[in-house]
C-alpha cells in the first residue's frame, strides 16, 4: 500500500444563522500517502465519527473569543473519531490498534501524529461506538454536569432537556442511579417513549406539544426542580428558573436551541432575578477544563456499561457522504440517541 | 412611662411595577404601650433603619415563592433596625442596650420577643450607623459575594455595579484588599469621584453616560473580568458577560434595574452561552443562607472599620416621615452610600 483515496469534508463558507447543509461544505477526494508517514507518526483509517453540536459553534465565522475557535475555511473538518492504525513509525502504536482521536479530520484516512491518540483496549469488550457515546464526549459531559456539578441528592427532581440526545442519554441515567426522579424533555412521542423505557426516566415529554412551558413544568414537577443540566437554553431555561427549589443548580453543557442565530437575535432569559431569591447556581463548562477526571469517568462508566445499568443508542449513519445530514439532524429532533457516522 | 405616640408606616397597596411612593403607603401613628411588655420580650426605641433594594422586592404583592415572602397588606412594614430598650422583661437585656434587630418594624416604638435581637458592644466604639452598613446586611452581603462565592486572587479584574451602593462600596474595598484591580459602574460623576477617591476603586464611570455598555467594558477591561459582583441585571450583565475571562465568577446580590418590572418585562439576558465557552459560575445568593458565617465576617469587618481600611459613606434620612423618599431614592441614583433613615 503506497497511498490510498481518502474522502474529506472541507468547510466552503461560515454559517452565522441557520443550520449547516451539503452548501456550506464540500466533499473532496485526496490521495493519503500511507508510504510517507514520518517519523513519530501514524497513518489512520477512521472507522467512526461523533457528531456533536459543539461542531456548529465552529462553523459560525463569528470568532469572539467566547467560545470555541472557528474551523478555518477551506481545511478539512474535525470531529472526535475512532480508527484504526494502518501504518506506523511510533513505538506506541502498531498496526492494528484502535485508537481514539479527539481531532480526527473528518477524512477516511489521515496520517496524524500521536499526541492525542488513546488506544482502546479490545479486552474490555465494549463496542466501539460506545467509546464515543457512553466513554465519549458526550458520556463525560454528562457525568461532569450531573456528577461534578450537580452533585445530586437521592430523592432530589433533576430536569434534562434534550434528553434523548448523545449528553442527555447519560444524564438521565447516572441521576437515576443517584436515587434522583428525573423527568426529560425531548421533540417526539417515540423519543418520550425511548426515555421512559429504554433509559429509565421517571417521566418525559415532548416539548413541541407543550405550548406554555410554564405549564408543563408545573404539571411535571410539583415539587420544584432541583438540577437542570441545561442543554438547550432560551424558552426552556427561562421555564425552569420559574420552577427552581431552594438551592437548585443548573450545569449548562450546551444551548442547541441557541446556536443557529446570532447573540443579538437569541432568546434573552428574562427571570433571572429568580437565581437570586432561589439562590440558584449556574455553571457552564467544557469537558476539556476536566480531564483530570477522565480517569474516575471512564473507570465508573465501564462498570456501568458492563453491569448494563447504563444503556447507550445510537443513531449510525453511513459513508463519508453522510456526514452533513447527520450534522443536520442534531438541530431537527429526528434522531434518537448519539449520532456516530460510520465508514 | 406608660405609653408612647409612635409613628409606622403600613403597605397599603401592591406595587408590581414602577417606584414604591407614599401613595403606596400611609403613616399612622399609635400607641405602644410600654408598661404591658409581655414576659420575656423588650420595648424598643428605634434609632435607625437601614434602606434595602431587597424591601421593594417584597412590595410586588406577586407572591411567586421566587423570592422573599410579600409584606401583608396594611401592617407594619419591618426592615433591618436598631433600637435602644427601653423596657425589659428579659433577662438578655437591660434598659440603655442598644440592639440590632433584622426585623425591626418600621416604628418609632416597638415590643418584640428577643429572639433576633443581638447587642451591640459599645465598648467596640463603632459609630451606629456602621452596624447598618459595613457590619450590617450590605457589608455581610458584600463579603459573602466577595470573599465565600468569587474568592478572588491577586491581580484579578473585579467589576462591580451599582459600586456607590450599599454592597457595591463595601465589595470593591474588600476586593482590594486581596490584591485585585476594581473597577465599578454607577449612575452619577459625583459617585465616580466618590469611589475612585474614597473607596480606592482602580476606575470607575457612569453608566447613564455610555451609551454602548460593550464598548465601555472593553475599555475598562483591556484583560477582561474575572469577577462580576452582580447588583442591577438585565443590560449591564449581557454586557458582562461579552467580556468575561475563562472561569469567571458572577455573584448574584441583586437585580436593581429589574425590580420594578414584572418578570415578563424584564430585559432578557441573550448571550448566556457565554458561560459555556468560558465555563462561567454565576450564583445567586441571599445572606440568611450564609449566617454561620456572620461571626467570621463581624471579626475580619470590625478589623478592618478599626484599621481604617474599610471605609463607609452613609446617606442619612431624618425623621419618620422620610421613609418612603429614602426607599425611592434607591432606584433613581440620587445617593451616595448606604441609605440610612434616622429617628
Amino acid at each position: 500500500m503506497e497511498a490510498v483515496r481518502s474522502k474529506e469534508w472541507v468547510l466552503t463558507s461560515y454559517v452565522p444563522e441557520g443550520t449547516p447543509t451539503m452548501e456550506h461544505m464540500k466533499l473532496r477526494s485526496c490521495e493519503v500517502s500511507v508510504d510517507s508517514v514520518p517519523d513519530g507518526h501514524v497513518a489512520i483509517q477512521t472507522l467512526y465519527l461523533s457528531v456533536d453540536p459543539y461542531l456548529r459553534t465552529r462553523m459560525t465565522g463569528l470568532e469572539d473569543g467566547l467560545y470555541f475557535p472557528q474551523f478555518p475555511l477551506n481545511q478539512v473538518i474535525t470531529a472526535f473519531g475512532i480508527g484504526r492504525v494502518i501504518k506506523s513509525l511510533s513505538g506506541d502504536f502498531r498496526v492494528g490498534d484502535v485508537v481514539t482521536n479527539p481531532f480526527s479530520p473528518v477524512a477516511e484516512y489521515y496520517t496524524t501524529s500521536c499526541n492525542f491518540l488513546r488506544k482502546v483496549d479490545p479486552a474490555a469488550g465494549i463496542d466501539l461506538p460506545c467509546y464515543l457515546s457512553a466513554l465519549g464526549v458526550p458520556g463525560f459531559a454528562a457525568w461532569i454536569g450531573i456528577q461534578v456539578l450537580a452533585n445530586p441528592k437521592p430523592g432530589e427532581n433533576v430536569f434534562i432537556s434534550a434528553a434523548a440526545g448523545g449528553v442527555g442519554m447519560f444524564a438521565g441515567q447516572l441521576a437515576k442511579l443517584k436515587g434522583c426522579r428525573v423527568v426529560g424533555s425531548t421533540g417526539s412521542d417515540d423519543k418520550v417513549k425511548l426515555l421512559k423505557e429504554e433509559f429509565g426516566y421517571d417521566d418525559a415529554f415532548n416539548y413541541k406539544k407543550e405550548s406554555d412551558l410554564d405549564a408543563a413544568l408545573t404539571r411535571y414537577f410539583p415539587s420544584g426542580i432541583d438540577i437542570y443540566l441545561d442543554n438547550v437554553g432560551g424558552k426552556m431555561l427561562e421555564a425552569v428558573l420559574n420552577r427552581v427549589n431552594t438551592h437548585a443548580r443548573i450545569p449548562v453543557c450546551g444551548m442547541i436551541s441557541q446556536y443557529n442565530k446570532v447573540w443579538s437575535d437569541r432568546e434573552g432569559v428574562r427571570n433571572l432575578l429568580n437565581m437570586v431569591g432561589k439562590e440558584v447556581r449556574m455553571e457552564g463548562y467544557l469537558v476539556g477544563s476536566y480531564l483530570d477526571r477522565f480517569g474516575d469517568f471512564m473507570t465508573e462508566m465501564e462498570g456501568h456499561l458492563k453491569q448494563g445499568s447504563i444503556r447507550s443508542k445510537h443513531k449510525i449513519y453511513k459513508g463519508m457522504e453522510s456526514f452533513p445530514e447527520s450534522l443536520g439532524s442534531l438541530f431537527s429532533s429526528s434522531n434518537d440517541g448519539k449520532v456516530i457516522v460510520q465508514l
